[in-house]
């Protein structure tokens, strides 16, 4: 039962897209990521993503639309949803989901980890 | 598929201990809660909770001891673990738990809250 300070778990660690686990409650999980640049187009069979930014912000890109998620903004994406995170600069980002979750859902390529450290 | 701005929503209430429903993810539920002063002793048979502070600071106090959660930090208190969340001055919380979590645990008194708002 130690707090986790958001600042503090960010500065140990600075690869893009390669979310580390900070925390898990109800079979769920707390993952930062700092990502710059576009992600891979995916979506996830089983699983609702939430996606919240402490520092900076991205693009959400959806097939029909997208949306700018700002610092003390998140957006949940349901399961089933193409989505693209995409960044102009280095953002910060808390994602809340399923353990089970694989970062690049449905696809698999070279971004996708079927491990993660944590931090 | 719309964000949520953490702020605004915060603006929309001012009553303590009364969480509203800003989200739901595979059966989880993101919460809004102001709270000052102490609330009751209270634990959750089956249910984690994750707060996470946006503005402001309070004490989470358990049976032998105290963590004060500042803004940008977050606790995981896991089912089964007493605590009372105690502020001295207003604090701004996103809670994350189960959408069945009863927000004062095996406790009922005039704090319980069978009936959520949605903000």
């Amino acid at each position: 039962m130690e707090k986790v300070n958001l600042a503090e778990k960010f500065s140990q660690f600075s690869e893009y897209y390669s979310p580390k686990i900070a925390g898990e409650l109800n079979g769920q999980m707390v993952k930062l990521v700092k990502f710059k640049g576009p992600f891979v187009w995916h979506h996830h069979e089983n699983e609702d993503e939430l996606f919240y930014v402490v520092k900076g912000n991205f693009d959400m890109e959806f097939r029909d639309k997208t949306v700018t998620i700002n610092e003390g903004e998140f957006i949940i994406v349901p399961r089933g949803v193409e989505h693209r995170p995409n960044a102009k600069e280095e953002v910060h980002v808390v994602l809340f989901e399923p353990g089970t979750t694989l970062n690049t859902g449905n696809v698999k390529n070279e971004m996708t980890l079927e491990k993660l450290g944590r931090v």
